[in-house]
């Protein structure tokens, strides 16, 4: 096959070519419309397009969100107008041709296009937003674990409810990256026969041949990893062999399959099977050869012709009839089996059990001097078991993170595909993009909650970032969020990760002192339908301290102590907050300086209270406000006028023992507070500038 | 081979045997001494442990930094015992009884012990820090590298200079870890020879079976991805064989090699073979039947026999001969290749060129107006050649992040070992940690560069946080640092990351405005020995601004426009300066508000200036002073009284129109700021607190 002569066939052309051909061109038109883009794979990849859009995807142009669609995810984002065509060719409505021509150009006029530079989740037809490489692959597992569970949940005899099926595009790029290859090393463990990873195989990536960076077997690698391998020689021209793999695919059981399909970047145009295919405008003379080819003028662009268009907008009646045909079927499964269909129209719905009632009725004093991992663990435990909708499960530290569960519940096929509790294996990156994707199957039928220690949330942030981009609620239960974490050592002690979480936007990080404050956590995360919530729980031990309050957990912060004669503020949160208390003891009762306290279980929530509230709890009156937390400070320094905090990592030693070493213990506090308050002499404490202390 | 039943071999067994059960005996009495530690791994790890140390690695306990010993990195770090004890049983001097018994009590008289939680960098006889799972399997694959690259360069017929060999112990956890299985497809692919992976093959993890969360065929996906494959059925008693596979290891050419050795966790104990073996205290009975097997008192502890000591000793000649033979080598090497042993001990010696004077006598000129991507690009190029140290490579965008390199200077078999730019492959994570990797060979004699876009440098956060942590000086450069990359939107586009790095302790983060700040960045970078360095540079143009000074970029912060009268002071960095600067200029002309500017490239290192100087920069005289950044703002609420910053995800839309939708352009800094002096109304801003405006 050559790589840089576009196939001229005949006049009298096949509609698979026709197809294939009108697909490149719209392609074409988008990619130079801005002088650029990531056309070369789209190119590479029409002739995947037309099989799978064509032939063998089930979904319906007229409901984008029609329930038993298969799913498809570019892994590969940048190809995003490789989708768009496609929802424009098969005609999405929202996807008119105005919305591609915004893309590379964002229409100026308000900035808005549906055709990003990668795929958003929000726009009609796109199941998942991509663009970082291998999160796709993840997310795909994800979709097809809902479905495999949804469909062991309810699918009755002749009467199968629920078979998506999840395929997934996925580029060079992709497979290289870790999150991929751990997504697969359990989509093979999981026995996913419901997920297709197609892979285009262009042999070149943006720097140059592939060969350059990777000389593995990749097929031997795959099979390795428990799936099925295909493979198609000629992915450009032969339709018919893809859609005969993607067929023949759904007959392998018991294990995934990747169809390995050798394409050429760029194809039929000047930079033709090379690395400068893979951004940029594309020739010219090329661009036109193809448009006369498939009978096109080439002095116009975005016009696909008649014949094309014919070709795929039969797909909009087609999908229409099956979901008709869908809708008939739940009719007869819900005289069959009406309690079923109850359930299964609750869980679309994305209806919950009232876990509100349940958690602001929980009595917190069973918890009682429980560290936060334990309290937390139990009141998990209690949702789980009221609400069906959770699922997920940790990266084989479950002991230690105390999410408990019973062997009958488990997700996997010696088990039932019925189990919610996925052992994600030492895959922290993939559990929580694997856990976007479960959440991105159907709006609120799935609450995934992953859990690890803290500090390895870092290996997931890519993950965790992408579900808050994508508005997906996820939980993520994060312990032994300090350095008393039981020597292990500044390896496992976080003294920076809230940093970035704090940060991150529609994420919402808490920090609960106790379990009191702990079951606020959970009344905010599992009412949140839009945004993933971090809990972030301590191994160490907790005082049970008066006065923390589960409904005030939503306002972010709140005075726990007031004292209007007070002469400083302490605030803190987590693991810290008991030793703030014991600290404002000591300066009361030793050293006769007055303490309010707050406590500040989430910035992300106090940050949306107005403005009035935030001054009561941190007063503008110049007296001293102090933070106290095993963190690096400076995150404080919006609220309070003096942190004590870390300015190093931690440190391989017992609990009691590193808050004495860091100064964080109440003597620590005590004394760094009265050094200050020492500096400030009753100057205004607001005049002298935020310090670490 | 029973799993729960230690092999009662009579008196007279062998030395090997005997020693075995020395090392169990020791590591037994380590993670009994304090109730508990990761002591089963280790203990099934102990005739790996004997071949390893005895008969395979050379080494010299007296000299733990000689130059050309073999590397062990311990990539399962939680089982450090097994290390500890190996260190003490050969002895390394500093390895004395009293620092084992640290283990998991951290001598409370100063906190101090060299036995911590997790192996660390700074204890003689430990290559490099590890503990979260997979990192040290890509450090292994840097050490490779440096040792390839320092043979090819030096070697000469019959004078092997650099022959070290690198051994890399790996549990079930890190062979899951995307960051793992991204090194292990890179040193495939760079056919490192000289690497040997020992997979202790347990089939038990933290929560479980093995098989509980994996199932694939982990021999086939090492060949897969271009390694040989070894099996060690028996790596419980079999030393022979271990020692058989590892020398036949050394003949393996052309790739690197993996030994499959299956083990018993928590061998002869009553927790052998489940996962409770793998964290907590061995019961008495089966360490008292094992100490007896040895010929111990079973009533003592921390008490090798003789035996058992003279066998494992006896390294310490012998260590001592191989350094003292590697040394006569280099004396005839040096009569030799006079040059090539100057050059050889200029590096060694960690000797850089003269950087500084270059980097000073840089003209910036060159660079006016280009964006800081291709400015810090050119200047890299410079370095580049002057500095033999310099090395590393980016992940598949180095056009974009304009790192230049000769394709005759890529470190490939198929093109040479002696070559210095790393075609790290689409792996960001296993970019950074290879890149720690090959910092840890020797102090100073490489200094790694990666490179990406900066978003994605959220994937290789915890690579960069162990470099961090283990004090190794690698230059990370991260382009495209704003939403002003071009379009692609919030998925690439950072607004939180920056929050993470300049938190991260030991970290430099830097984000110069233009080329000279970028010319100061290198000064920082290039002349920090004990700590990596970000350098965050922009796509997007930039315009000229007088007053920018390389040197004043190691204050962190400084005056850039100054005017004693002025009602504000702006502040920025990066990208974000030039909005700052245009918008002062507005405020000044169009609307008589006079303005300060300052420039900020690294809070890190203007947090390390005297308070004098920084109320200098910030003063405390309640006037105004405003951050300006494209990234969440709360960073800057330690400095500053307001902040023009972002509050949410970025957008697919041109660098200029997104400075306008999220009013970081000059108008929307102006009409910020307006409206924020106007809510001041004269009052004094420190009063107000910080405010997002």
């Amino acid at each position: 096959m050559g790589s840089s002569e576009v196939c001229l066939k005949p006049v009298n052309m096949s509609d698979d070519d026709h197809a294939v051909l009108t697909l490149r061109n719209l392609i074409f038109d988008i990619c130079n419309q801005n002088g650029g883009g990531h056309g070369g794979s789209a190119i590479g990849m029409a002739a995947i397009g037309v099989a799978l859009w064509k032939y063998v995807m089930r979904y319906n142009p007229s409901n984008p969100d029609w329930f038993n669609r298969d799913r498809f995810v570019l892994s590969n984002g940048h190809c995003a107008m490789f989708l768009y065509a496609l929802n424009y060719l098969t005609g999405y409505d929202a996807w008119t041709m105005d919305e591609l021509k915004g893309y590379g150009s964002a229409k100026e006029n308000g900035y808005t296009t549906l055709a990003h530079g990668h795929p958003e989740i929000e726009c009609p037809g796109i199941e998942v937003t991509t663009g970082p490489l291998g999160q796709g692959i993840a997310n795909a597992v994800g979709l097809a674990i809902a479905s495999k569970n949804l469909a062991a949940l309810f699918n009755q005899p002749g009467h199968e409810l629920v078979n998506s099926r999840i395929y997934c595009m996925t580029g060079d790029g992709c497979l290289m990256e870790g999150v991929a290859l751990e997504a697969i090393a359990l989509a093979g463990h999981l026995q996913l026969d419901n997920l297709v990873l197609i892979y285009d195989n262009n042999g070149v990536t943006c720097d140059g041949p592939l060969a350059w960076i990777n000389s593995e077997d990749v097929n031997g690698k795959m099979r390795a990893s428990g799936w099925h391998v295909l493979d198609v020689l000629d992915g450009c021209y032969d339709v018919e062999a893809i859609i005969s793999s993607l067929n023949h695919a759904k007959c392998l059981k018991g294990k995934p399959t990747f169809i390995n399909i050798r394409t050429v970047i760029g194809l039929g145009t000047s930079t033709a099977g090379t690395a400068k295919a893979h951004h940029g405008a594309f020739d010219a003379e090329s661009v036109a050869r193809s448009k006369i080819a498939a009978g096109q003028n080439p002095s116009t662009t975005h016009n696909p012709s008649e014949r094309g268009l014919r070709f795929f907008r039969e797909r909009k009646n087609h999908g229409e009839a099956l979901e008709k045909d869908w809708e008939d079927l739940l009719m007869r499964y819900a005289c069959e089996y009406p309690e079923k269909a109850s359930d299964f129209a609750f869980r679309l719905r994305g209806a919950k059990p009232d876990l509100k009632t349940l958690l602001e009725h929980l009595d917190s004093e069973q918890f009682r001097g429980m560290p936060t991992r334990e309290s937390n663990g139990l009141i998990l435990e209690k949702l789980w078991d009221f609400s069906p909708s959770l699922c997920g499960g940790g990266a084989d530290l479950v002991n230690s993170n105390k999410f408990v569960y019973s062997d009958s519940d488990v997700f996997h096929p010696s088990v039932s595909y019925k189990g919610r509790y996925i052992r994600h294996g030492i895959r922290e990156h993939a559990m929580a993009s694997v856990s976007n994707g479960i959440a991105a199957f159907h709006p609120g039928t799935f609450l995934p909650v992953t859990a690890t220690f803290f500090m390895f949330y870092i290996y997931a942030a890519p993950g965790v970032r992408m579900g808050a981009l994508s508005h997906l609620p996820v939980i993520h239960i994060a312990t032994h969020d300090s350095f008393a974490e039981g020597q292990n050592g500044p390896t496992h002690q976080p003294v920076e990760l809230d940093s970035l979480y704090r940060a991150m936007p529609n994420l919402t990080y808490i920090r609960p002192s106790d379990a009191e404050e702990v079951i606020g956590a959970w009344m905010w995360a599992t009412a949140s339908t839009n945004s993933p919530t971090m809990i972030s729980v301590a191994r160490d031990h907790v005082d049970n301290i008066p006065g923390t309050s589960r409904s005030r957990v939503a306002k972010g912060a709140y005075v726990l102590q007031n004292d209007t004669e007070a002469d400083v503020t302490l605030v803190s949160c987590g693991s810290s907050l008991q030793h703030a208390v014991r600290a404002a003891k000591q300066l009361r009762e030793q050293h006769s300086i007055g303490c309010r306290i707050v406590s500040c279980p989430s910035f992300d929530l106090f940050d949306q209270q107005r403005g009035e509230y935030r001054e009561s709890v941190f007063p503008l009156d110049g007296k001293p406000i102090i933070s106290v937390e095993e963190y690096v400070a400076t995150t404080w320094a919006r609220y309070v006028t003096a942190s004590v905090g870390m300015s190093s990592y931690g440190y391989s030693a017992s609990n009691p023992s590193n808050y004495e070493r860091f100064r964080l213990d109440s003597e620590g506090i005590t004394s760094r507070v009265k050094e200050y308050l020492a500096f400030l002499d009753g100057r205004n404490a607001r005049h002298m500038g935020w310090r670490s202390i």
